[in-house]
């Protein structure tokens, strides 16, 4: 049996500990071969591989990346698109796929399912917003890489009483934002799922200048204020048509000048987030998925993504994960604003 | 209302971050007043108390150890023991008691409950093996520390054409030698669980010569060989009688010299995997279990302990976590066997 | 004796590694006492002070910040701010002023020592440009967290197909961008000595993708392209006048963008490179520094500073710090420029 | 021009960085073509070789250990040795030769540069004891590492009131035990070069206990008692008949336990001080001295050694690196001891 595998969306830590774990469960104990596809839905609609022997993933375990090369590229929008990837998977002998990625390259490989494709789906979102399951590798790496830097500042923002604040990743949920903001001891949160009030922000901070301890505030890239408070600039877009990331961030920190008469600065994370050595957390969690998806892959069991529930790997349907995007509830905010201001 | 806090055992990063959680919610949403017990059970027991306020708590969350100092203290053991307890809380006019500790200082709580006292309690063990939560802070943190030295020695082995062994703790059960050793890219991974037989593991590092990497070997330092196989050196005890952690590591390396004619040399991580700041996942989650506890003493909800099951932390009775070890369970071994040799 | 000891302008990792050393020595050896000024310049002209004994810089070694907090007040610019600072030290029976600080900081001390106080400077600046000191603390650290950065970079960029802009400090001297970008293997490394050719940089992004490596550029806030090859967005300035940080990373990636058809992102690591705990190299040297300017203030030898060259600590005039900037030399960059490209 | 490459005794982490630094710059400005010669003397005593072109170099900058392998072969024990490398070179078509390596490695080298081959060498010794150069790579990573362990040992002793002891490299000299004690606030510190007090060593301990911190000790593996005061296991052999590191920790843990009535653990860092990637400092150092190295070769310049003096590289006889160890001088030992107690 032959057994393409490719990534697709933004890298995550971990995405070479999927592809090695995949390959040397499939190798050792089913005699698989794998064949590895480049760039996301690129690979497979131009048929464009590379070799995934156990050579090409010796290694590769505590690299960032992905060794197969990512894109965003979206077979949906393309004319036939569907066809040419199931004559390309005919023309080499491939029997079945492992696609890894988000909420996009999980969305095609359900469709691709409907249209008779055998795919099993890895989930992965730094953000960890896909639904089904209860963590995606990559976001435990981005949190601690955010929760380092909070430390860091915790002690220049003190040593010249100044506020600072922390854009993180996170569009359209606050994860990293929350778990970072509240292992770095964050004193003020702010996540897309909740609009804020900048009253409240400033008072929080005002609170905190008094105590003597300068305020960090950590916020998602997605957070916004409360209808009619703050004047936010217009998403810019770059040469690609992406709208440009950061912004939140620094009109925070100008409004808190602004309206407290103290210096505030503010430090967009950025993309190196993303990138670097996976922590154990999410090596582990990668490796087990992948173990999981090449069983899955052998019992025939298509259409099924592997997730992480409890300390448990299962099997839910593909379409289980996008259907909608899991976001911070409600509870899980109110345990962190204990320590707010 | 007024509840001590106590730390009980072997210290673990997040220790901080528990008691600090317990008293900032405490404070700001019941009016509590905190009291802080000293050494563990000595602390109640000779009624050594500090303040425990949130200029106490202030600064503490990302620093490893406890600020209330730890012992191995058992209460039960103590003639009258239990009573002094009682007549300390009542003198000090504490109403409840927050115990943080593992299986020992658990046990105790359950039997302080028989006895009317009102106990919540919060599990700590580094080693992951307490019953009814599906993780304990510090584990996390363990496991990240013996990943990074593991990363480390890959490189030293390979230059020097060497086995290393990494003996990591875990008496009684290997979950830090497992994900640690899943983490690291372990050839061999050995735990309490599991006697090992020698010429696996000898047939092993020899495969993994031939393909001119070299060999890692992670072992929990309660790990042994199958009945007969190998000699092993007397537990020696020191001036304390506790026995000296170590020696597998040591012993492994000399028998796989000796029987494959190729240098091993061993690394005893020791105490640098307990000491130290906590990582996110840790600091996170020790944060929820805090504040957790301290709505269980709100809700008078006692002889019940926090815990984590998937990611929603619950309540469940004290005894269930002591009833028995959480070891590592057949499939998952069976997970990390795929990458061996 | 009373010794006092102040912190002044941006702060740096081992600032109080320094005032541990200084406080440590004088005590032990000379029995000296002293006094902390508070937020630089500000604490003498006020009178603004905070003890200054062994447990005040217990365990603050490991930390970053300055436990006395900084500020950049100049003295010089305040009418009769020298008598006001003469006559508090009077006031407070302080003989002799430990001044820990950058060009400015230095500068004031150079005066005041003109003007008959008794001043050790010891020097700091994380742009590592004073002179007659081989490096000062600070750099280090944030040449280590810049190369982490970079390594964690590297990955995201090749798995993209994407060009990175890395910008790091260095307004006046490039000694960051030059160290980091080495260590992390930077295929361009921008610096403000030395005016860049943007088609130079273009050549070399394009010979990178190439080779099937992404390109990861290293840029000194303060660099810029030769006269008339790229249009800089004119400096924007914050509500305290202080011009605004970043840029020229954004700046460069819409250029690579624009002029070679391949996406490029950047990040600006900001604060991050300033907070947190020490290197162990910045570590030592900050307690050698401190350890020797107790000695100076002992030996009565004001009017120096301590400063590092080779392995050893000596005494150099103040005036020799500031007299002119340390910029890097020409050869230093052409070693750098080996690995263009 | 052909130019052979090795790497001798111990491996460091930097080792690859100057491989890679050779390469690029003979590669660039002189169109050099590079051998490697693998492990040690060996490679050129039997001809085993491997490419090292620019592929070959290509992402090891940040890499642990060495690629051409390593091993302490001593080429002037061996009977005509130096006639056969000398007709291996000839045979391989190779003119020159750089060796990387410690005081055995650059003894050879010497020899054999009296007997007519073209030598530069370059200094490695984790442990920064030899002669010439301010600093070998690889130490700064050590004592980095060394560091951060310290860091976590101080708050598990605290929680325990223990005393922890940490065993460090340095059998001859205690340079890392002298920096890591130093920026890791080390209560005592003790190095081969000053036989200890065993007396005076238990005072620090004591006076430490009474302020309610733990001590922590770092020691020198080669460290050892004034005469007649403390029993010393006798060195036990491996099966290759080195003398197993390690010993003085637990020893020294075990002295304190039983003359303060303490606790007292001991920790013994090991091989993982000396793998992984390197720091900063020491990319940057370790790809200069190859970039020299270089240089050296196109000058003809050979029976040198490039080495580090202040912040620059310069050219010695290699002679000179191995004619005395370097020492820690007495002042910089009483520097350290301001912090004692």
């Amino acid at each position: 049996m032959r057994v393409g595998v490719l990534t697709g969306g933004g890298d995550c830590p971990g995405l070479n500990a999927v592809i090695r774990a995949v390959v040397r469960k499939g190798n050792k104990d089913y005699g698989y071969e794998f064949v590895g596809f480049r760039d996301g839905w690129r690979g497979p609609l131009e048929g464009d591989t590379m070799p995934l022997d156990r050579a090409a993933v010796s290694g590769i375990l505590p690299r960032g990346g992905t060794i197969l090369g990512s894109s965003r590229t979206n077979l949906m929008k393309i004319d036939g698109g569907v066809e040419r990837v199931k004559d390309n998977m005919a023309g080499l002998g491939i029997d079945a796929l492992v696609a890894i990625g988000g909420e996009d390259t999980l969305g095609v490989a359900t469709q691709l399912t409907e249209r008779g494709v055998n795919v099993i789906g890895v989930p992965k979102t730094i953000d960890n917003d896909l639904n089904a399951t209860d963590y995606t590798f990559g976001f435990d790496t981005a949190v601690n890489i955010a929760t380092e830097a909070i430390d860091r500042l915790h002690t220049t923002a003190e040593s010249h009483h100044r506020a600072l604040i922390v854009e993180v990743m996170g569009r359209h949920a606050g994860w990293i934002a929350l778990h970072a903001g509240m292992a770095g001891g964050a004193n003020v949160i702010l996540i897309p799922e909740r609009p804020f009030d900048i009253h409240q922000v400033v008072a929080h901070v005002e609170s905190r200048f008094k105590t003597n301890y300068a305020p960090i505030i950590v916020v998602a890239e997605g957070a916004h204020p409360q209808e009619g408070q703050m004047e936010l600039a217009t998403g810019e877009t770059d040469s690609f048509g992406h709208v440009r990331l950061g912004g939140i961030g620094q009109r925070l920190a100008e409004e808190i000048e602004s309206r407290t008469g103290k210096e505030a600065r503010s430090v967009v994370l950025g993309h190196v987030q993303r990138g670097g050595t996976p922590s154990a957390f999410d090596r582990v969690l990668a490796t087990r998925l992948g173990v999981n998806a090449a069983e899955a892959v052998h019992a025939g069991d298509f259409g099924k993504m592997v997730a992480l529930q409890g300390t448990n790997i299962v099997r839910v349907p593909l379409a289980a994960a996008t259907e909608k995007l899991k976001t911070v509830p409600v509870e899980r905010y109110e345990e962190a604003e204990v320590f707010f201001g």
